[in-house]
């Protein structure tokens, strides 16, 4: 179950952070580490701070992108510093742990952190299906990402220890299937001239909203992509209709 | 009630993970750190490590001895790797802090963690009501101090908010005159003569263990120290009695 999680931690700064994370994923039975951009790695303090998890950073998969992370996930997790997001629905880590072992127990999920400065971007956060934002001081709220692990991979462990398997009710589509699915909404809209009076990126970002609620299946995105399809293909036949009794336009 | 609970570190190596530590507790809303004999402090890392929480380590209190630590203190919790400890009773994070939070409803309480390498000494167990264990994997069970500190925090936080007051029951004894009825047991069996066949040591902190357990009284400490004064003065009677009645031994 565990061993379906991999922490994705995007454009860290400090390389000790990313050997403070590897080992507190080590002591809570996680070892997947994916790294995407990261300043300096591998790196002296990184392992220093490993303190004996370094086959964890070893093992550590580096990405140049956040969609070359996600490959095969069924379930991303976002951390926000934000109760409430716009690009997403957000709960506590102790309400999302069980669920993530639900998807775990099958298939690939990932657990994404932001840089320590800024935390995760807009369009980073628009590829997760959820958020969790740790509870913390409103005055003082930012905790070192390492130590956001640690609590991360604590209440993992501590739902691993109470986890009964649910009936798996749906086949969840993986992360690319996703993303297609998006990006042929958003040239069909484009086509159809759907965004001459809307901002497409925020338009966009809505729609990743609504179909992150939705946990979508594999087969539910072949339905969708179908209607784009047709969609387009209507507007293509209406088009060449009018240019067809139109020839003078 | 935060405002009561004193976080403890005992004799800490690196003093990054003091900052480390001071930054965790202010994410959680606590402010009150104690530092007993650590290795640097003040010191330049420290600060880089608390990014921000710089009033935590400007108030931090330095103590030469954990009897300093805990002085004013009713209910001290230790952190120990140990599932079972022999020196005290073991619960989880999740288990123990609703009961931190009812005892710093109205008085002080302290979180006591020991060093980066080998955790609390027994002595230091000895002072404590209560152990507690993170769960973590059996192969790398050791969290870095400072993710430690994070994860009870983290937990205190989350029990906050779920905080009810219990009626209390009972008017604990602080720390001093529970140490101070741990002396006077300690010197009354020496004076009796209980030690001779017996570890004194390893015996006290069987003692310790029982009376740990019970969360003594205020005025149950004056009972049982009442009794320990009638067991010398009895046990003296009988030594002056003898003595006079064996004028030649």
């Amino acid at each position: 179950m565990l061993d379906n999680i991999r922490v994705v931690l995007s454009h860290t700064t400090h390389p000790g952070n990313i050997g403070a994370a590897a080992r507190a994923m080590k002591t809570m039975g996680l070892s997947h580490l994916y790294l995407i951009n990261p300043r300096y790695f591998p790196d002296l303090q990184a392992t220093a701070m490993a303190a004996g998890a370094d086959d964890v950073l070893q093992n550590a998969v580096v990405c140049s992108s956040i969609d070359e992370a996600l490959q095969g996930v069924v379930f991303t997790v976002a951390m926000t510093a934000r109760l409430r997001d716009i690009s997403i629905a957000v709960k506590t880590p102790r309400e999302a742990m069980p669920e993530v072992l639900q998807y775990a127990a099958t298939q690939p999920v990932a657990l994404l952190f932001g840089t320590e400065m800024s935390g995760l971007t807009n369009e980073e956060m628009g590829k997760a299906q959820l958020g969790v934002n740790i509870p913390a001081h409103p005055d003082f709220s930012s905790l070192n990402i390492a130590a956001a692990v640690q609590v991360i991979a604590y209440e993992l462990g501590v739902a691993a220890q109470n986890y009964t398997s649910a009936v798996p009710q749906i086949v969840p589509a993986t992360h690319e299937r996703i993303e297609g699915l998006y990006a042929h909404l958003e040239k069909t809209l484009l086509e159809i001239g759907f965004f001459t009076t809307q901002n497409p990126a925020r338009l966009m970002q809505r729609l990743r909203r609504l179909y992150s609620r939705t946990r979508l299946e594999d087969e539910e995105i072949n339905i969708l992509r179908g209607i784009l399809t047709v969609t387009t293909e209507y507007n293509a036949r209406l088009k060449a209709r009018y240019q067809q009794e139109h020839k003078d336009v």
